[in-house]
């Protein structure tokens, strides 16, 4: 790629500024805690490597840099503001910043169109108006703005500074935040992420365009709760989506949904057929939740190549695997029984079927040792019938072995399988904390996880989000055909 | 209750026997793993106080029993024997339990009429035979037994001694074991649990009659993988829902489930539409979890006298708050839009609507401080369009607060709004538990439960549950309307 001319999209820019300035300290003596310290202690944190400056009210210093009283006095270029002050200082801001030269504004500050008021709206018509005047762009208002770890942009103080291959934009900061954890707790990392909230400029059609042409980008995702513009959002999400994967989550699709969105960010949600019908047709994968969101993630980054739905299930525990059965052709998975001769084979290795199921789903009990494991394992990983394996592993139900020995032989068991496996496959760790939480649970899906496999919850998300993967790799071959 | 004479149903006696005999015991110094020995180890620690005796081979103790070579040679009375030796010597114990006087054997042991090769069934028939010339009941084979903390016994380590008024029958051990855990961590207790495996004998109609009838069980909860009574079972089911609520849980409800369940407790699993059909008649509440079915337990038992679904919805985070919208719009909630006056009254307490959300739901920033957060409850409490309070709180959310004052903070205010509450209401602690650990979100949970709320780990699971245990209400109330 390095060695490839790269054409950068349009709004590249807004993710490499050459200098930030952060609107809104206070010396750190007066109020550390003041959100415009805040947005200064995390880029600082971050590491962010490019000139930094501090504009605000007070004598004094913000994480050892100087206030300056105004954005007009900053002896520098400014590219990117933070704007961390009230919402009638705005506009004076932004006129300030024009004149400064800024090229992106992110707003933070709420109190615009989403509220009730008519005075919110009007401020934020007037925003853009002298914005459009000297050609700021507007991040906002009412939203975290951009985490870019290449650029050492960032808004929380937790996020990873490893570099992914995945694009977020998010009309809430909130679901935003909730995103990026659940995304670097599942080993998934980000290009670009925009919180943008209100989209009084740059909007989620901006956006989604901007990804599906970013280098960096291979798969977008974009939690949304409504948009003024349907048919261009139509136009642009058919287009990524012939691209690449985008997964969306439609937010606001009830009633009592809709009535909170117009509050929070002032979208127009919108019926939830009209957007069932809107997202049908564009190719996108819907989604109900952040989790379910990364869920199709891991699913399409480390269990690429699904090339069917025929997937053998095999964990331990009797009711266990009745449930993972049920979970996955309810998910919309195919079980094929398993072959006699197989079937054979598999008597062979435990001379008797008593605790355990050979069909498909497999129970193999992990407590008989890894080599009978191991022999089970490859006497049926050929079988040309499937298309994936599904493991899982269920611990906490055996009555007798210790908490820890079970999560240590079924991850050890489970993770041995799928290093087996030349098939596509997932790993679920059944996570059932008990009080007293010693953090297995957490632990096991961890090892699972820095082994390099897809690892779930659940059977139930992992066999969701594989059928909306496999889903997805269906209408994309059926677009190629169509063309 | 205890002055009033109580009928007791006709199965009692299996829960209270005078003494226990474990067969299948091996001395400690050979083996302290052995079956046998692990059982006679759980009721030791669950502190059983009839006599117990141990029963196997070679010289020695188990537990610091003396181990009887011989059922017969047991010096006292044995009216309930565990039974952990392989399958094939199991016909001619059940010959000897007859000749002792035992009156009923819990068959821990599987390879009977699940298992694919012809003998197991006839072993299982053999069985069944001796134990009726003898008048002896059997549980299962292929299952755990009984867990009655009244009477001490149990079948696992870690069970709660504390008696409590659930019933529950589980035709597969493991989800018995994860059922009870689920339980026990959602503070939710039993009168007596049947892990009933193949039901050679005492079957799911057997033990639905029993708790029927049983004065210490006020809901009764099922893991069904199958029935070989269908009409009887219509029947029982019906009866029981009339008197209490029942709580199915049908497993094997798909192609692959069936293949499974056949081979696991030879259950004949049924058409999913046949059960369907089936439950809708009698009642009874369906799940597709044991975590649901223990959801819906927790709103019976900690959210009682539901009269509508007319729900008001509060919590903080716009997007939150809108999801959250959408999972009880989702689920059959109703959320009707706040008057104007209650609206009026919020915008009093805190001046302006930017950065919350007066409508239904209600986003209020709990960092704003307590006696905001009391004021504003007490605002639409009294509010007479509600028929109940669903709180949800999601940390992590916030960029800039520490973790564990989020958590301290959104804790601390949903217990005070609950306490405020004069309307039922359930508590949602979204746990998102993030790498590293340090149990938080557990600590949050278990500290609303520990004030006496019902309390979930997610809007979507506490809608869902609210909206079966009302339909049952209303289920019930129509039924005593039509009788």
């Amino acid at each position: 790629m390095s060695q490839n001319k790269v054409t950068r999209p349009g709004l590249e820019y807004i993710f490499h500024p050459r200098s930030t300035a952060v609107v809104g300290t206070v010396p750190d003596s007066q109020n550390r805690f003041k959100l415009g310290n805040q947005f200064i202690k995390v880029l600082q944190d971050f590491g962010y490597k490019d000139p930094l400056y501090a504009v605000g009210s007070g004598e004094g210093e913000v994480g050892g840099l100087k206030i300056y009283q105004n954005i007009g006095d900053v002896p520098g270029v400014v590219d990117y503001v933070i704007t961390a002050v009230p919402n009638r200082e705005v506009p004076q801001l932004v006129e300030q910043c024009g004149k400064k030269g800024v090229r992106v504004m992110h707003l933070f500050v709420s109190g615009f169109g989403e509220i009730e008021d008519g005075v919110g709206l009007e401020l934020q018509q007037e925003i853009l108006r002298t914005a459009g005047k000297y050609g700021i762009r507007i991040i906002g208002p009412n939203c975290m703005g951009i985490y870019c770890p290449r650029s050492g942009l960032a808004f929380g103080l937790d996020f990873s500074r490893t570099a992914g291959k995945v694009g977020y934009l998010a009309q809430s900061g909130g679901q935003c935040i909730l995103g990026i954890k659940e995304a670097i707790r599942r080993g998934i990392y980000f290009s670009k992420v925009v919180s943008y909230g209100n989209a009084a400029d740059i909007n989620e059609c901006d956006l989604l365009e901007y990804f599906t042409d970013d280098p960096d980008t291979e798969i977008i995702t974009a939690y949304i709760e409504g948009t003024n513009h349907g048919p261009r959002l139509l136009q642009v999400l058919s287009d990524a989506a012939a691209k690449k994967p985008v997964i969306v989550f439609k937010c606001a699709a009830t009633e009592g949904g809709s009535q909170a969105a117009v509050s929070h960010t002032s979208a127009i949600a919108g019926s939830s057929l009209t957007w069932e019908t809107l997202l049908r047709q564009t190719g996108a994968i819907r989604v109900y939740s952040v989790k379910e969101m990364f869920d199709v993630v891991t699913v399409l980054q480390r269990c690429p190549g699904i090339k069917g739905l025929n997937t053998l299930v095999l964990g331990h525990g009797g009711g266990s695997c009745v449930q993972a059965s049920d979970d996955c052709c309810r998910a919309g998975l195919k079980m094929p029984m398993l072959p006699v001769e197989l079937r054979q084979a598999l008597m062979k290795v435990y001379k008797t079927d008593a605790g355990n199921i050979f069909k498909n789903p497999l129970d193999i009990n992990p407590y008989w040792g890894m080599d009978k494991a191991r022999e089970a394992f490859i006497a049926v990983a050929d079988w040309d019938g499937l298309d994936l394996v599904l493991l899982h592993s269920t611990p906490e139900q055996d009555p007798f072995v210790p908490r820890d020995f079970q999560y240590q032989v079924h991850t050890d068991t489970l993770i041995e399988w799928a290093k087996l496996s030349n098939k596509p496959v997932v790993l679920v760790m059944n996570t059932n904390t008990a009080p007293g939480d010693d953090g297995l649970p957490e632990k096991s899906f961890n090892r699972a996880l820095e082994a390099g496999f897809a690892v779930f919850p659940s059977v139930e998300r992992a066999a969701t989000a594989i059928f909306r993967a496999y889903s997805y790799y269906q209408w994309k071959s059926g677009l190629s055909k169509r063309r």
